[in-house]
């Protein structure tokens, strides 16, 4: 997608054993660069990154982003840091609202610490379309009207966004904070598309499904997303960059149950729960204008539909993963 | 300014030892409300709270946003909640950063718990027009586009609003989140109206100036402030609710210091530092669309100027508050 060399030759990932995390270590390793993934492996998966393990050119740490210190240490010889380790689970944000917090923003604010320590040139955040609460515009801009929160796990990363911005200007490192649609794709092992498989499985025959299945949801898949991050910080033009990933389509959650279904040969009945939200504080529809990442000349290259079917295909051929998350 | 009867009967005030904390607490003891004032004391001034102490219907506690513990006990009993306590000195965010994100984010953190564990019905915040950052509309409507932040002052700020807003997306608590301009009037003891004035004091015929003293400026006095606060917590009609505070004046800081030298008869030569901005971080202006919080029925009463008047006639009658901040 890009001719331009790449500018970095050492990368520090943080949630490297993660979904997104891991997939970006392959890439980066697979373009030769030195990599240091960092993971206090608490939802981290080992399968993930045993490849890579293999490879003489990654380093891995087992540490948490918020031992400032041990992170600081690690990180030390990187041009480039991917902040991808973040609290995945955002139902639970009013349960727990303080790990939202801890590891999303306080957490942040370590990596960037350590990132100032280390002299770090570029740093690349994953944020979320959760920031946008009920956006009154939709596909929503990255500058669209100034919203107001509506989930912890919204909230605490434009947290993190902010702190990184702030540093941008102050401390002069580049930033690329990427506002994320759901990504799937292979190694997905959390939200609907995982439940509904798992589900499925267990019984065949039926699915339950939370709320009324008409919310909108839009997905990307996360070998675009990687390429979506690859391609930004090599041609983003700004000090701070704030970039929507998403595709330019969208679903229901009843069309993903038919792709599902579909791709599996079953035929479940279907039993909602109702109601038009999934769980308190779900946004009924996030859908993002992706054209400012368009205009620096990435597209996606596979629809939601392909995706979910990716990741069904790969939920099948490794059920270890579905024991794997609660 | 309304005639509304207040809807609540014990308001638990954090930084109610600080200038516009302890305004708010005089107030709201003069309107018959019993007053729980909670202050760490590390910028707070004793005889800011002195005929506060002597009113039975205000109780302190000395104590630290941070410390969840003490405060949610010092909070038991009360129905509202005004969080003033802040990092308020925001030149030295690039040298202490973790002092805004400790004071600013993750102390809101800890009030909007202690909120929750009290079953706490309204809070109020005072944020910060530092959120806009670079605002491409100026005057700034709240819902002007998405900022990027520069500011890590702003950036700790927009970061407790959005926690208090998912809280009362999540728990139902209501919420009031102040958006202000720099406020002054009587007990002002930072900013550059008060910088000037001791500088003055010290050598009447010279006065430095940082960056070119062209930088506009938004002030609002706080007894406007404060109406402004009390009538939004009474009129304002959503669950979360955001408002600008300011006057729809501005002025430059060379304005500012005419006034000061014409009120105090002096003739100073101005040796400027030179630059747009005072400091690395300043927001060569920001300058606020009031017209939500108008909309409510609340006007200011003062103008900027009287503003700076009143505050350089209160320093004037209480110089030992010079001494009180370096």
């Amino acid at each position: 997608m890009t001719s331009s060399p790449f500018p970095f030759r050492v990368a520090f990932v943080t949630g490297a054993a993660g979904f997104i995390g891991s997939t970006l270590v392959d890439r980066l390793l697979a373009m030769g660069l030195d990599v240091i993934g960092y993971d206090n492996m608490s939802t981290g998966i080992p399968e993930f990154i045993a490849d890579a393990r293999l490879r003489t050119n990654f380093t891995f740490v087992e540490g948490d982003v918020l031992d400032t210190q041990a992170l600081t240490k690690a990180m030390a010889g990187a041009d480039i840091v991917f902040h991808l380790a973040a609290n995945a689970d955002i139902r639970f944000g009013l349960l727990h609202p303080r790990r939202d917090l801890e590891q999303n923003t306080i957490g942040t604010f370590s990596v960037i610490e350590a990132a100032r320590e280390n002299g770090i040139k570029a740093i690349a955040f994953s944020s979320t379309g959760s920031v946008y609460g009920e956006a009154p515009v939709v596909p929503t801009p990255e500058d669209a009207p100034f919203p107001i929160q509506t989930s912890l796990y919204g909230a605490s990363k434009l947290a993190g966004e902010g702190l990184i911005a702030a540093y941008s200007e102050g401390f002069g490192m580049r930033s690329f904070i990427f506002r994320f649609v759901s990504i799937l794709g292979e190694r997905y092992t959390h939200g609907h598309v995982f439940d509904f498989y798992k589900k499925l499985l267990a019984d065949p025959t039926r699915l339950e499904v939370l709320g009324n299945g008409r919310q909108r949801k839009s997905y990307l898949y996360v070998q675009d997303c990687i390429d979506a991050i690859l391609h930004a910080v090599t041609h983003a033009p700004n000090k701070t960059n704030v970039l929507n990933l998403g595709t330019d389509e969208y679903c229901e959650v009843n069309d993903s149950i038919g792709w599902i279904t579909g791709y599996l040969g079953l035929s479940p009945t279907l039993h909602y729960t109702g109601g038009d939200r999934g769980w308190a504080g779900d946004n009924p529809f996030i859908f993002l204008d992706t054209a400012r990442i368009r205009s620096l000349g990435w597209r996606p290259k596979l629809t939601i539909r392909d995706g979910v079917e990716r990741t069904i295909s790969w939920l099948a051929d490794n059920r270890w993963a579905l024991e794997r998350r609660p």
